[in-house]
């Protein structure tokens, strides 16, 4: 996909320009660091698309659509902390390579310079992109911590489920095109349509994400099949089918927590997700956030050219499984 | 002082009112519980004073009177993770009472809020707003960074040193009086001579607290003199004394670090900064920075009466000791 590609390497050379100070060193060398990870930039792409709907062009929209970045970037940094994770995109992450202190402090400066950014903006739109930013902010924090808190929790339902992947991940999406259609200074009609179809092809995206680490074709997923279930994550598919499970199947599953042999742990979990049609539910869920994004996308005041749009949510949904 | 009770009781009742979501209650408990700690407020009330100069009533710069308290507050709740401090204005702090990573992202949360505040005000003010609160915040993590790798420095000059604390408190109260200031609609001038003002008041009041410490008197201080020499704390008296002392002092203090004693620990450091004159050297140094805030503040335009600023710099320098 040109378009797409094209889009990518304008936003991979504005990070590549950002310009952090030198000193102090211990602050700044994380952000450069974490900043070059790659990464699809998905978000920002978003919003330089968005923008370009209402005929604005990549320069007009790249400072709101790099502050979505460096947002994201700044709660990987603070989250890889919480989870403890030692890896993000095959390099160290900023706590294990540095400490948690400098990632906690370098995490805070980098939601700082996403706030300067926004601030480049023309004067007018700061309000309004304040506003969404500020409230996808909290929300991500928000999702964040209910993740943190079903760790803990053995009845979590399939809708708080969605409702965390909704703030956790999803808001960020709608916001990172709502922030395009701001600059655009289109109807409040167009940002909220935008708005919701990031939300929603989040929330897809993130089952699909869940589907495939069981279901997907490793060559393809880029990893090996079951991580999820092997780790005893929650995801959509576990907990449709603790909701779905016999008293039986509940059983089985829950000693299958504690199974060692990994093989024998894949087949039994899958042949219980089989007999409860996890799969078709998930992928039924996943379907229904599909189709409210393309909902979204059609309600579009002027029939407004989508192209674009509908291309990029057909590239991130046809990765074959 | 009744002027400065009145505002600190109108802050402590605004503080009060201000209503945290009860859910996540793992994100917003720790704000509830952290935020009513009590303080000297004394950030927010230059906002207020500042405002009140250019005829701006207490309800007009409250918002941003709050948001640089919930600022500084998100400093602490990090702050106070990174230094491992069990407590804060002696109850427990946020990551020991709950744990570190609900700090880490209640910290957040409570920083979103404060540009949520910002962004109460009329939307003419909110870019100068913005611009003045994104430095200030980007220079207090800098600031908190350097005061990190000075632990493990054993060259920081006092130039350094002063630099710190300028960074990692003073520039905040610069910031808390330049935001009432830009409420009041007032000179770019009076903007900067009360930002001066703030940040000079700011270092003079750090260094003053480096003195008390060790010469302070105890009661009237609230804690145990030379706590900071105990700790082998670098202070401006430690920083001074390494640079004015013979060969023969500095191996001395090098290895007082590690007595054991504390009465001799105490009586011998007191010993050799007598000789080397250190109180004074620290006063005057103080003295330099108190009298640059009184000359910003009387280099305002239209000899505007700051009574109440000088009232409150007076009030914050008149600690006995």
């Amino acid at each position: 996909m040109n378009t797409i590609e094209n889009y990518s390497k304008m936003i991979e050379k504005e990070i590549a320009a950002f310009s952090f100070p030198t000193s102090p060193a211990n602050l700044y060398d994380p952000l450069r660091y974490f900043m070059t990870l790659g990464g699809k930039r998905m978000r920002p792409m978003l919003t330089l698309m968005s923008a370009k709907l209402f005929h604005k062009s990549e320069a007009e929209s790249m400072y709101a659509a790099l502050a979505v970045e460096l947002f994201h970037n700044f709660s990987l940094i603070h989250d890889d902390i919480m989870d403890e994770a030692p890896l993000r995109r095959a390099k160290q992450t900023v706590h294990k390579k540095w400490n948690s202190n400098i990632a906690i402090l370098s995490g805070d400066v980098l939601f700082v310079k996403a706030y300067e950014l926004i601030c480049k903006n023309p004067t007018h739109l700061i309000p309004a992109l304040m506003q969404v930013f500020n409230r996808t902010a909290i929300e991500v924090c928000e999702g964040q911590q209910m993740d943190m808190d079903f760790e803990t929790r053995n009845d979590v339902s399939s809708d708080e489920y969605i409702e965390m992947i909704r703030l956790k991940t999803s808001v960020l999406l709608g916001c990172a095109l709502e922030m395009g259609a701001i600059i655009g200074e289109t109807s409040i009609e167009n940002r909220k349509a935008l708005y919701d179809f990031g939300v929603h092809l989040g929330i897809a995206f993130q089952i699909q994400d869940d589907l495939l680490d069981l279901y997907g074709n490793p060559e393809k997923v880029g990893k090996k099949v079951g991580g999820d279930v092997l780790a005893n994550k929650k995801t959509l598919l576990s907990i449709l089918a603790k909701s779905k499970a016999s008293e039986e199947q509940i059983t089985q599953l829950a000693s299958l927590q504690n199974e060692q042999n990994e093989d024998e742990k894949l087949a039994q979990t899958l042949s219980v997700f089989e007999s409860l049609q996890i799969h078709d539910h998930c992928k039924i869920e996943m379907s229904k956030h599909y189709l409210f994004a393309m909902a979204a996308l059609s309600s579009m005041s002027d029939s407004i050219a989508s192209q674009e749009l509908e291309e990029l949510a057909d590239y991130l949904f046809h990765r074959d499984y």
